[in-house]
């Protein structure tokens, strides 16, 4: 083992350097830092709050709740879903207007589309629904639910939990049986970026249509919906959105579908008209028919904040950044943490590696937990991985070395 | 007809002695007015912010938000939905606790609650749904939708839009074929009172579970669904709970009934450990298994402060405000209204009617619209109705007096 004080100082060199040349590093000050967090490694999980955040929600009290009451509907809340979906559509996802919604929270989005998917004429005949045994839980639970309720097969694919789910695995198990794919764009313990481009057209030759959960992706990954002919797709605004906790999700919907595709909850706000009080439900046309109950305002404000910063950031400046975080992450494990046994469990190639990586260790449950007794917050993951998120706006390169540093120390003692 | 101005002048000062007299007076002050509102008579479609919650909502994003960052869903915000919950029950519901949960729209909660009464053991063989045509859009278009899905029959009550549903309707349509019967406790029109003992017991007779919506019942009316026996109810917090616009709806399942039910949107949060990452599905005990995704921590906030206002004042003394406002509402339509044609759409008798009233007159669409830019905001319902929502905290005698007044003038000129 190289001495370890000596691989810290150059470590230490290296992040001073990184954080000099960051373009980005002028935006960390936007966030608030309060209380003892040394390093914050769970951006992905739960993205700090802006300064500017504080003051939308005190202002949105007095001024537009308080002041404008109940007339604010008509002036500006009935169009905030479509209004911010389009954002969020234009500035991380690369989807033209008119096909980006927000509300409800990720599981019910995922539901309501996955479901739709599942009930429309595409999917006649077809009973069989592919996606991956290493997912996010929400997705194979809704999935495993919807399956059961309509009688239909899961083909699950078992992934190398290192990288994730590939092109040939998903053509393996494409037949006309197919009805719906639904995989993670970047797996939420290896960070593993599945194909997008290839996938997606592989399920369409084999005449299936896909849902991308995007949850880990957006906001750390500069994404290209329409160009690559998705279907639908969802995502988290709590993560790198900055949303706050429990803040509302997206759903897309690519246009070319919207009017073939009927959502299962069919709330008075996806109606062609709502304030008609209409006999007979008769759904919006385009992406509005996707929207259930009333739009979640208050739970919309904070993502707000951080769109402004991350279109004034460029999505493309985000992902790298985002590439350097991890690789100066990989850096620091392969000098500090590898001597003591930590293996790293997301892939070395960039290319394919989304905003996080995760590294393994048997005692890495009670690691975390000493870990936060002392303010370094990383995420942990069953069965012993430590995930280490690395939000780009607010994280620094010597913020991810005094996390990872602490790890190393925590296991040395 | 009298002299209009006498008779203003009487009211006038009936308000004053009104006013005078309310024990819950000092209240008003708690909430925010701003701007140009001279009477706000739509609190029961978007209550008015408190004060309070300003800085509860400053506060948060740097006091807990941004403060214990991940691991504020440790510390309390993986509770946030029961516990909140249970306030709800206790203040206002009459619901013991572990029985009621917050999340979701009331759309959505309100479809997941069905299709789990829909899907239970009890509905084994049973393809009917009794619910009412005049009921408020969403709970219509959500059951038409499970019904086409599900191959089952609404059996629609059609009812005097004067009054509402009656127990002799219900009765006459439930048979050893209802599964589930989904009605409004408070007509979101004309706010009559359906009878919810009765109704309920005599679906129970018939082997039907009912689904109370309280959208427009809660905090303004004394509940008891514990003691009424009550199986599953929703309800909206941004009416009387002043959760601002789109806050999360709540949930009740009564205790007896929740491991028999399997709602649809199998979410992690719903399930027994969700960051165990299990491989299957396995529903929480008791009312967690009603959760579908991540809680709307931000969303929540508001309406936090206002339980607190109505468990200091009382529901008791909240119904008896209440109560005191719909009738000097209808003492002003009968002395100021009236004689320019407009009728009373909702009971004269207080102990069937909710929070508001309704008042018809043929020009009523065109009347809400100037009368809105005056600063006096009443809700319009079709065909034409002038709905009038008196806010039992926030509204003080004077205030119905200044917005009828306006009406009879708008009218009058």
């Amino acid at each position: 083992m190289t001495d370890p004080l000596a691989a810290l100082g150059r470590l230490r060199a290296r992040a001073a350097e990184l954080d000099a040349a960051d373009p980005l590093a002028h935006h960390r000050d936007a966030f608030v830092r309060t209380g003892d967090v040394v390093a914050y490694l769970d951006g992905n999980s739960l993205g700090r709050p802006l300064h500017v955040t504080r003051c939308a929600l005190a202002g949105f009290v007095d001024g537009v709740w308080g002041d404008r009451l109940i007339r604010a509907w008509d002036e500006q809340w009935m169009d905030a879903p479509t209004e911010l979906g389009d954002r969020i559509g234009r500035v991380l996802l690369g989807a033209g207007a008119g096909q980006t919604v927000v509300g409800d929270s990720t599981s019910v989005m995922l539901y309501k589309l996955a479901h739709a998917a599942l009930t429309s004429p595409a999917a006649e005949g077809r009973d069989e629904i592919v996606a991956c045994a290493d997912d996010f839980p929400t997705d194979r639970f809704i999935l495993e639910g919807l399956a059961a309720d309509r009688g239909l097969t899961i083909r699950w694919l078992v992934v190398d939990p290192r990288t994730g789910v590939t092109l040939d695995q998903v053509r393996d198990v494409l037949s006309e049986r197919t009805a719906l794919v639904l995989l993670s764009h970047v797996s939420y313990r290896s960070a593993w970026i599945a194909d997008m481009a290839a996938i997606t057209a592989a399920a369409h030759r084999a005449g299936a249509l896909v849902l991308w959960d995007l949850c880990h992706a957006v906001g750390a990954l500069d994404l290209a919906l329409d160009a690559l002919d998705v279907d639908l797709a969802v995502g988290c605004t709590y993560k790198y959105l900055n949303g706050g906790p429990g803040a509302p999700a997206f759903g897309y919907v690519a246009a070319r579908l919207q009017d073939r595709l009927r959502q299962p909850i069919q709330g008075w706000m996806g109606a062609a008209d709502p304030f008609a009080m209409g006999e007979r439900y008769e759904p919006a046309s385009g992406i509005r028919r996707f929207i259930s109950g009333t739009p979640p305002i208050v739970g919309m404000l904070p993502m707000r904040d951080m769109l402004d910063l991350l279109e004034s950031a460029g999505i493309a400046a985000v992902r790298a950044k985002s590439v350097a975080l991890t690789e100066y992450a990989i850096e620091v494990h392969d000098a500090l943490l590898a001597p003591y046994g930590v293996e790293l469990g997301s892939t070395r190639d960039p290319d394919l590696r989304g905003g996080h990586v995760i590294l393994d260790h048997p005692d890495f449950q009670e690691v975390t937990a000493r870990l936060w007794e002392r303010g370094v917050i990383p995420d942990f993951r069953p069965p012993h991985g430590l995930r280490v998120g690395l939000s780009p706006l607010s994280t620094g390169f010597a913020e991810v070395l005094a996390g990872l540093g602490a790890v190393a120390e925590v296991l040395a003692g």
